[in-house]
């Protein structure tokens, strides 16, 4: 078979980044949707159960120290740091992506105090446009929200910040991060970067392309477990003059001093606020260990071809069946998933869980696959291509359903 | 023994709230640091193996909808409501305590524009101070923080909002809920309770007394594990009229229309943000379990007995060896942990560390003792005053050790 020889090939090129066999993964179950939820490592099960019955059950009040509990958030913000090319002690994981950029939009607009407007994508993920609805409306600032092919035109010296997400959640295109950054600097704008589709999926370099601030998730393709912890990049040069608004206890210079005032910390732990959320931050922590020896630039590379075999494979076999490629197809400035659309995309998404073939549906009619080339082969991506040949043949699916909430 | 006859009688009155078996308890240890962190319940355990090896192992994404992800801070949040007297639904177990303060301390001063000044504690914990500065600085208002004797005299038409943390962190002294709030809305101001001290330990009755917004944490008495999400508890009447200013998706009435503006929800999910921390979520649900058929004035009267006893032995035996009491004395109106001053105190906890009886330091000579009467019985008392004796009379204590910070 043409396509099956066209997968085994792009499986044998990335055997070095391959690393399904630390995955539990459910028999049966051809699992396309990491750009959601991760898949658990076994790592960090082994983690959350060390935590738990080890740490809490038997060290109890002593594991703050004795686990090193108190530094967990920036234990896990290094190897965090590691992916997305900061340097340690940059990043540190806590709270949610929405309350991270909540902090730091709130922080670079006190550096650009004098200026008006902040630039986004009117595409971008819905709850980082409510973010930065919300604390413009608090800072009187105007929200300009443009198209991407609109983004540089529209950069100006009236804008204070430029916020995107790096990697479109529908179509997977890949903003460009150096060229954006550099045109916002150009005109004296900051950048924050949002990096829930793109950390531990594509190769990055906050600090080598000057970027001001970044958040991120933990539960996609970090793999950090439901709702894990999400991360905070801060570019050092801002620790000092970007204070965050949130001044909780975790982030004063001197946590256990209890003194009256709050004094920030000089460095990036400034960002944190309550006590860290062990158990989750704990899972995320084993979980990022998966990472280890892992070139991220062969990890997309893997991806990249994935995709590619998909896209050639849709053309030729569901094209004719109904669907449109609507995912990003230059791979120079893509992702690490892909999409379809069908007018009956959330009835054959579930035709296709069904069946065992796991991605997810966006409204109106997208139908996603992430592809996690830790754990997910080209082979899956035969699979599903299959499965949705047989299901439109078969005409396997129900279009009375309605439709149901995926995260 | 009059002592041991006194803790027996003691603990067979308070039989109906002994829930020790429930709880994973290391040999050889007595914890009294509950007040700190919580002891683990073995359902906490059973909860986060089955949330991570089934959930999220199994049922990966499609657990959002078959565990019931997500409305996972709901539920949980109806558990606590049953703890603290307020109605289902009006409870979300969400984020961290500072968090959580630094959301209703806005909502609250919306409601309370025209008002120039919150009212606090000046020995509130020092979180809570840190975040009603900073929403204060943000929000032009003036910070007045007094003791509690000065409390009532200060309330008058000039104050927004009276915000105490309900139970005193040193003293254990509880504030009068009913009178402060009663007073606060004579002259027409709100008030914000932090009952992290209180949740799980004492009775409460929130929606009794008319209390217009509390928060709390979930990793004390509620025994939801270490950094386990905090909650927070918004009276009906208010949640239309004070939004909180992080606008995230999971606040959104609709967080799965994707829809370009924020709409927020219509109950207290308005206080949620960003995805919820599933995994830790699991374990404080599961915790609360723990709690079922009690009777919280049962369970504060057991802790009140036991501290009781705790004073009269200290009285007897611990002022002659250099020990001042230092909680608050009247059960009347004590919370569920004692405390202990000696200028040797770091030294003298850590001896009792290295004996297996663990409670906890807080500066400058405070030696705290958490009764969870859940797990701890009125004999955990006598182990601990014999500990203290034994410790002096033999100056089994090392005064050369540095502090080592405990949460």
């Amino acid at each position: 078979m043409h396509w099956e020889a066209r997968a085994r090939a792009i499986d044998d090129e990335y055997a070095d980044v391959d690393r399904r066999a630390a995955f539990a993964l459910p028999a049966g179950v051809t699992y396309l949707d990491g750009n959601s939820l991760g898949a658990m490592p076994d790592a960090a099960r082994a983690a959350i159960e060390h935590a738990t019955s080890l740490e809490w059950g038997v060290d109890l009040i002593r594991a703050w120290n004795s686990a090193d509990w108190l530094h967990l958030p920036q234990r896990t913000g290094d190897r965090i740091a590691s992916l997305i090319g900061a340097a340690p002690g940059t990043v540190v994981a806590c709270d949610s992506t929405s309350i991270n950029l909540y902090k730091v939009m709130h922080a670079a607009l006190r550096l650009r105090a004098e200026r008006t407007k902040v630039l986004t994508d009117v595409d971008n993920f819905p709850t980082d446009l409510y973010i930065v609805d919300g604390v413009c409306a608090e800072r009187r600032r105007e929200v300009r929200a443009v198209t991407r092919d609109r983004m540089l035109a529209e950069l100006d010296s009236s804008v204070a910040v430029l916020t995107l997400t790096h990697v479109d959640y529908r179509t997977s295109e890949m903003a460009d991060m150096r060229a954006l950054t550099e045109a916002a600097h150009a005109v004296g704008a900051l950048v924050v970067w949002d990096l829930a589709h793109s950390a531990g999926a594509v190769a990055l370099d906050v600090e080598g392309l000057d970027v001001d601030f970044a958040v991120g998730c933990g539960y996609k393709f970090l793999n950090g477990g439901p709702g894990a912890p999400a991360f905070v990049y801060v570019a050092p040069r801002h620790i000092s003059e970007a204070p965050q608004p949130m001044e909780g206890w975790m982030g004063h210079a001197e946590p256990f001093a209890f003194s009256r005032d709050y004094v920030p910390a000089p460095d990036v732990g400034q960002f944190l606020v309550g006590t860290p959320p062990v158990l989750a931050l704990s899972a995320l922590h084993g979980s990022l260990s998966v990472f280890d020896g892992i070139d991220m630039r062969r990890l997309h590379g893997k991806s990249l071809a994935m995709a590619d075999l998909f896209h050639e494979y849709a053309e030729a076999a569901l094209v004719t069946r109904g669907f449109t490629i609507y995912s990003h197809r230059d791979a120079a400035s893509r992702g690490s998933h892909v999409a379809l659309a069908h007018p009956d995309g959330y009835a054959i998404v579930q035709a296709l869980i069904a069946r065992g073939v796991i991605g997810d549906f966006r409204r109106p009619n997208v139908l996603r696959f992430g592809f996690a080339p830790l754990y997910n082969g080209a082979r899956d991506v035969l699979t599903l291509v299959e499965a949705l040949i047989h299901i439109i043949d078969a005409r396997a699916f129900d279009t009375g359903l309605g439709e149901a909430a995926v995260v």
